[in-house]
């Protein structure tokens, strides 16, 4: 290839027939989630009230290396698959740096983020074994908007918990889950134990993702034929969400090119997880000098400044404990608009490298995000959400180290989604209104404080 | 190729360098615009004043059939460029249909439409020539954020005159033009002495697309060092929109296929105009039997309900005038939330094709349109724009006549854009807020009677 594009497209029999399992290939596996109860490591079946039958498997199972995508998944990847790897000349030259960055774009679909990429999958095994509903949380509503939307294309009923100040700040993204028929819930709601329990607590609360899971969780199991799916954290997300990492490393292959760097925003850790997964293989098992940074906001940093203990997954203790990153499941983040982040916990398998030293992590403040979120809009004409932000903010310090030591550095960072739903925040930033929000060692010993005892 | 992908991209070295300037195979050219003084038809520099100069030759030339892309141009163009063709397997499959559906899908880009094409080109222009600011008006929003991002890359101030239904209708529209540096104006405003006239004569207007364009005429006119801008209508923005029918046409040939029937929503008729042109040279020049269909709301239904004569371009009647079908530069369409179409007149040289009887024109009402987007989006998994919506609805019409008639047409039509802003749209309709407006005959009556005399 003569001269790399701008956009570069997989052809669709490229798209990956399989999805890469990394825990096949890691050293040292992740703790086992424990049964709250009996502190005994869960076993599939255990996970069966929660999750449909095969979700569990591919949460347990850390030996299949490759799983093969269904027909009926890999139909539905075709309408919107793949996705393009982009090269950011504007932003190179904006930047005067000899970097080479890329990005590999998720927002190309409906949902406009790679949250589709998982949503697919679990509504299809949902569908196939029968069940009559499912339940989910959603932060800023990009899981909810591609579950919404695999659930119409599968037909099958979905009730969506929506953290309350994204469904306060966010009418629209409500708006285009109800097109596709969901029902959205504000949590925590009146509809669950759980989400009573909390409004009694703290009246005035905006709510959290962990809220929002537990309510969830708790409709899923106590509603006939109804489970419960989650668009991050678990094995089965990043399992799924390894297509994002599968096709951007095909198509850096095709172009000659490899990685030096991997970035990725951190909420619950689905886009970061699937992008490297392949890259990461690549690091463990051929000793590739990669280097993978994880980006969090400053206003909810569980890698940066967390504990790696066990907890609950959820505010509500309802959930198994899994051994993680965690800022303490009591603790609520502020109301940073980069919703899908606001989450006290990270993906066992990614805490579980950054703890082996596979990989570093970075937080930032919200202004600075948008500040290059701005920049990036106007260089690059796509419209980036918040969350992803996070990950071009990281790719640009990169990339001005670069001009600095004049060294060559190839940049990948994923561009998880696209930023409609988000004006109202692009507005504060543009009008002054937006504030900056960062715990205190305080703030976050409370909630350490509250973490369960585990031997 | 054996199988027909479902998104099929042709590689960034197929984009066309060269627009196709469909005057110069038209049997009989459009007549010429007119300046309402002296009723003489106008000469390339009686544009000067409104138009840079380049584009003024361009909105003058119907002679050159191929017209070079400038590199500056082509440049930003393969940051979003080439656009999918999609071959709607799921919407047929729905449909149960024999008929083989496509769509240009041109939402892929952040302004969310085909906009971006002319935007980039008219912004580049003008910057070419020295000028120092440009105005617009938009309508849905489209076409002022498409601007907004161009005018953000070439680093040219702008001002944007927003319908002003669809300013209070659409915040966040707002909120993304300010993101790219515009600075935006509801109209009619108090700004220019037109829009001082039309507040005082109808103080509760919501506007129209024909107020704003007499706007930003006045300011750019009374701007030192600015010019004016429009996104449809004109000769100039059809010929930039021709490279949606260039890739769209390349995309076929390769994939062995040839349209039956091409369909378009038209407004001003920006994407039809483009869509169209090379099908239509093969019907002209070659014979080849296909079928183009304009689609426009019932509720401002120029082709199918207008006058074919000589009318102003706007409401302030400052500009130009141009033989087309319209209603009466003084009608103003109700709040139909497609405010793409909420356009009096048609473009001029789509005018004359439909008046020789080279297209068809159907209208629908709001209500109907809003049907067949919230079925499309769950089928195809993209939530289309209210004004794309029109299009779709009539590519499903037709496809149903072949279910009838067993025929297996090749149906392509143009989808324009997304509706992210438009979801306040969407919650009506869900909600059965939705009414649809069709102007009675008196209606037209009224505004027919102020159309100026020309002999």
């Amino acid at each position: 290839m003569t001269k790399i594009p701008y956009r570069f497209y997989l052809t669709e029999d490229q798209i990956p027939k399989q999805w890469y399992n990394l825990r096949a290939d890691m050293k040292e596996q992740p703790d086992p989630m424990l049964n709250p109860a009996t502190l005994e490591p869960l076993k599939e079946e255990d996970l069966y009230p929660i999750f449909c039958k095969e979700l569990a498997h591919q949460e347990m199972d850390s030996t299949t290396r490759y799983i093969d995508i269904p027909e009926e998944i890999l139909e539905m990847y075709r309408v919107y698959r793949p996705s393009p790897l982009i090269r950011a000349y504007n932003l190179e030259k904006e930047l005067k740096t000899p970097a080479k960055i890329y990005y590999k774009f998720e927002g190309n679909n409906t949902s406009g983020s790679h949250k589709l990429n998982s949503a697919i999958a679990q509504v299809y095994y949902a569908k196939k074994q029968g069940l009559t509903s499912i339940t989910t949380e959603t932060g800023a509503g990009q899981w909810g908007t591609a579950l919404s939307e695999a659930c119409a294309y599968f037909r099958l009923p979905l009730t969506v918990y929506m953290v309350k100040c994204s469904y306060d700040q966010k009418p629209y993204r409500k708006a285009v889950m109800q097109t596709f028929d969901a029902n959205v819930v504000p949590s925590p709601s009146n509809t669950t134990d759980v989400g009573k329990k909390i409004l009694e607590e703290n009246p005035d609360t905006t709510g959290s993702l962990g809220c929002a899971i537990s309510e969830a969780v708790e409709k899923a199991t106590k509603t006939e034929g109804c489970r419960y799916v989650l668009g991050s954290v678990l094995n089965q997300v990043l399992l799924h969400q390894s297509i994002i990492g599968l096709e951007a490393k095909t198509a850096m292959e095709i172009l000659g090119e490899y990685p030096d760097i991997v970035i990725g925003c951190a909420g619950g850790g689905s886009n970061l997880g699937g992008l490297i997964a392949p890259f990461m293989r690549d690091k463990i098992v051929d000793g590739k000098p990669v280097e993978f940074i994880a980006v969090e906001p400053a206003s909810c940093p569980s890698l940066t400044r967390g504990k790696y203990a066990y907890d609950f997954c959820d505010t509500g203790r309802v959930t198994p404990m899994a051994k993680m990153y965690t800022l303490g499941s009591g603790f609520i983040p502020s109301a940073n608009h980069a919703g899908g982040l606001r989450y006290h916990g990270m993906s066992p398998i990614l805490s579980k490298l950054y703890h082996d030293g596979y990989m570093k992590a970075v937080s930032y403040e919200q202004t600075k995000v948008f500040e290059v979120a701005t920049l990036f809009a106007k260089v690059e004409t796509i419209l980036p959400a918040p969350e992803s932000s996070h990950a071009i903010k990281c790719a640009i310090d990169e990339a001005l180290k670069c001009r600095e030591t004049g060294e060559e550095k190839t940049i990948l960072f994923g561009l998880t989604g696209t930023g409609y739903f988000d004006m109202a925040a692009y507005s504060a930033f543009h009008e002054g209104k937006m504030q900056d929000y960062i715990p205190t060692d305080d703030d976050l010993k409370i909630a350490f404080d509250k973490l369960p005892k585990v031997p």
